[in-house]
């Protein structure tokens, strides 16, 4: 039997979940996968955790060199986060002709070319499942599964932070603040929580999904990016009753114009399989000419379903004897001819507060008739203190006249506008 | 750039819907996945069919010795369907070296074993991504996606016709006849039915999947199967009634005592994802010991979306230079030392007939008592010419406790049963 040495660099939530589900496994892969995965050593500047997790002593490396150059050593694990020491790591482990396999979003998003260059170069492979939706195997699908279709359309869900704190204000009334601190308390968001709400960690998966799904590099400065702080629970409600739910949607899309790629909180009709999607679970829903609509389903963070994503491509590197890169050129920017849209085409949810008085609904009308936007059906709210709230759906508009009838509204005093949020149809 | 051919041996659905995508797609292929993928020949009776997809007259081959003695020919993509020529063409493809994808879920279901025993020994591949659930890559994910997990359970609607007609029973209130008519007209139901409402179709599946998920051959005759010919409106509102949507569920796992593969029609809850799967979608819900639990969601048949299953393991094929098999032993039967559960257990729900007069339900509770049925809920409806009508769902029994407690009430004359189904909590 086969016998592949492995090392993993950082040993923190994912590194000591892989380290966990290679020793618990070892003789269960030897009989279902026909590979002996043996750790062979680990990086981890915390020597009190890794031999908390049973690690033996002589198997804790002092440095990177040390791993680098150990010949029993062919796949290295990279779980240290980051892009300082895990990019020079990976480099150098590559180098050294060793297949990486990692879980850092981060990393591949920014650096990918770079890495693939050098992986390439030894011929080496490089594996990143983990690095997209934890356990989810959308990598492996879009590589291999649904590889046969042109992919016009990809929504997920693939943050679980913001989809557990969108979900405890859609279940529980409660407020951003209120469902952020209980997502930290449960240790589904950091202290400092901006990268997960701020949308920027969805915004790296969707750069390298998007780039796979679409066949050309989709740079992360690409993608638009709008986050969940602004939401209030008024607009999950009055979402609600109009027949939505809001999540954190990383939307691609391949349109006639060029490619669409776009993060931000979006409402989608309760009916829709993404509408499901609770909690810290994540989704993926594909559009493929041939397959139709797909969607994968899953846990998308977490020490064992992210270990499971690099166990699964640990295996896959482990008993395949070539290794293959992509077919498109994997450049540090999008290729000159690739064109993106901005000014994409969407639906609007608009939230107002206008003068209760007669006629203003008439100049609302003629602001949104001159932008182009059109209303497919509003709800005006009983009047409080002179003031009342006008919630309103629009039909697939630009979103440039969109922002040009809210700047209109604003400054000719119409209306103030509250939230204007997007709308997958 | 390398240059596979390729022969569709039947150009029906599946093969025709193969056929378009290849040639539709063939410079995109070029493009994205490096491989030219050329239809050398095709062989199909109907020579009319195969002119009007516009295969070139002199692609259309005589007989399959033609197809297997040409060394253009690669790969041999089997879409006749049945165990007759289908299982002799694939068997001399593969002798003859060249690498098999089928969409039969039959053929590698009873014959898996001897299809690959001639593939290993001819070192070609042998692919079947589109015999399971349609374009949906649940073969690819438990090989390449979730494979270092052990997977305890896998539940799936994995027939798009029962699925059809199931959700019109449930949304429209038709009859079980009414919807299998409907399901004909639209060609979702073949004229004669039985292989998807008795749950064959299924079963197939499930014996192919649970063998990939529970590393072990799980033959078709350790599957328990029943179908839906037996389902009531008054059954399906009744769930409904209580929170559940009835589903045909193909249900696998792996439990302390041994292996239990069922397919029938099961009552989820609402809440549950696969209550939300409907029309002729189908799904896969796996639980695995380090992902949890994993959806796979999609179309699981039509000639375009198998077409793309098999046009992925096409691109699969053609693009690794070696082939995996099974890592178990691959056998006509179950292998001596493993064990299959029948005496299964799961909560069920029972609609009885009940004579509308003191004492029935204390005599009801007895027997169940007996029986070691302990019941979770229970509705009563109002009497009607002297009879009631009581609905219940137990808490989790054994299969055969069950069965006991029906024969006792039924002869005692205590209550009519009208229907048995079984519940997944």
């Amino acid at each position: 039997m086969k016998r592949v040495g492995i090392a993993i660099l950082g040993l923190g939530v994912v590194g000591g979940g892989s380290y966990r589900i290679l020793t618990d496994n070892r003789d269960f892969y030897r009989r279902t996968q026909d590979v002996d995965l043996c750790v062979e050593s680990v990086l981890e500047c915390d020597r009190e955790r890794a031999l908390a997790l049973g690690v033996p002593e002589d198997c804790i490396a002092s440095n990177i060199f040390e791993i680098v150059s150990d010949p029993d050593v062919s796949i290295v694990v990279e779980c240290i986060g980051g892009i300082g020491a895990a990019r020079e790591f990976a480099l150098a482990a590559l180098h050294a002709g060793k297949t990486v396999v990692t879980s850092n979003k981060e990393l591949f998003c920014k650096f990918s070319h770079e890495l693939e260059k050098e992986a390439r170069r030894n011929n080496a492979g490089l594996y990143f499942e983990a690095s997209c939706v934890g356990g989810v195997p959308i990598i492996r699908t879009l590589l291999d599964g649904v590889q046969s279709n042109r992919i016009s359309a990809m929504m997920g869900i693939i943050n679980g932070t913001t989809n557990y704190i969108l979900t405890k204000m859609t279940q529980d009334g409660a407020s951003y603040e209120d469902a952020l601190r209980e997502a930290q308390e449960l240790g589904y968001a950091e202290c400092d929580p901006s990268a997960d709400v701020e949308g920027f960690d969805a915004a790296y998966k969707l750069s390298i999904l998007s780039s796979l799904a679409f066949h050309t590099k989709v740079p992360f400065s690409k993608v638009f990016r709008e986050g969940i702080t602004g939401v209030s629970k008024e607009d999950i409600a009055d979402g609600e009753a109009l027949g939505y739910r809001l999540k954190l949607l990383a939307i691609g899309k391949q349109t006639p114009s060029g490619i669409e790629v776009r993060v931000h909180p979006t409402f989608v009709r309760k009916e829709h399989p993404l509408a499901a999607v609770n909690d810290s679970f994540n989704a993926v829903y594909l559009t493929g000419d041939s397959v139709g609509d797909v969607m994968l389903y899953g846990r998308g963070a977490g020490a064992l379903p992210t270990g499971s994503a690099i166990v699964s491509d640990i295996i896959y590197a482990a008993t395949h004897s070539e290794h293959k890169y992509s077919t498109f050129r994997n450049t540090a920017n999008a290729e000159k001819d690739v064109k993106f849209v901005s000014d994409f085409l969407s639906a609007y949810y608009l939230r107002l507060t206008v003068q209760d008085k007669t006629g203003v609904l008439a100049k609302l009308s003629s602001v949104f008739g001159k932008c182009n936007v059109s209303i497919v059906e509003m709800i005006q709210k009983s009047a409080v203190g002179g003031k009342s709230t006008i919630v309103l759906i629009t039909h697939e508009t630009h979103e440039l006249a969109v922002r040009s009838a809210v700047a209109k509204l604003e400054s000719s005093e119409i209306a103030k506008v509250e939230s204007v949020l997007r709308v997958a149809l």
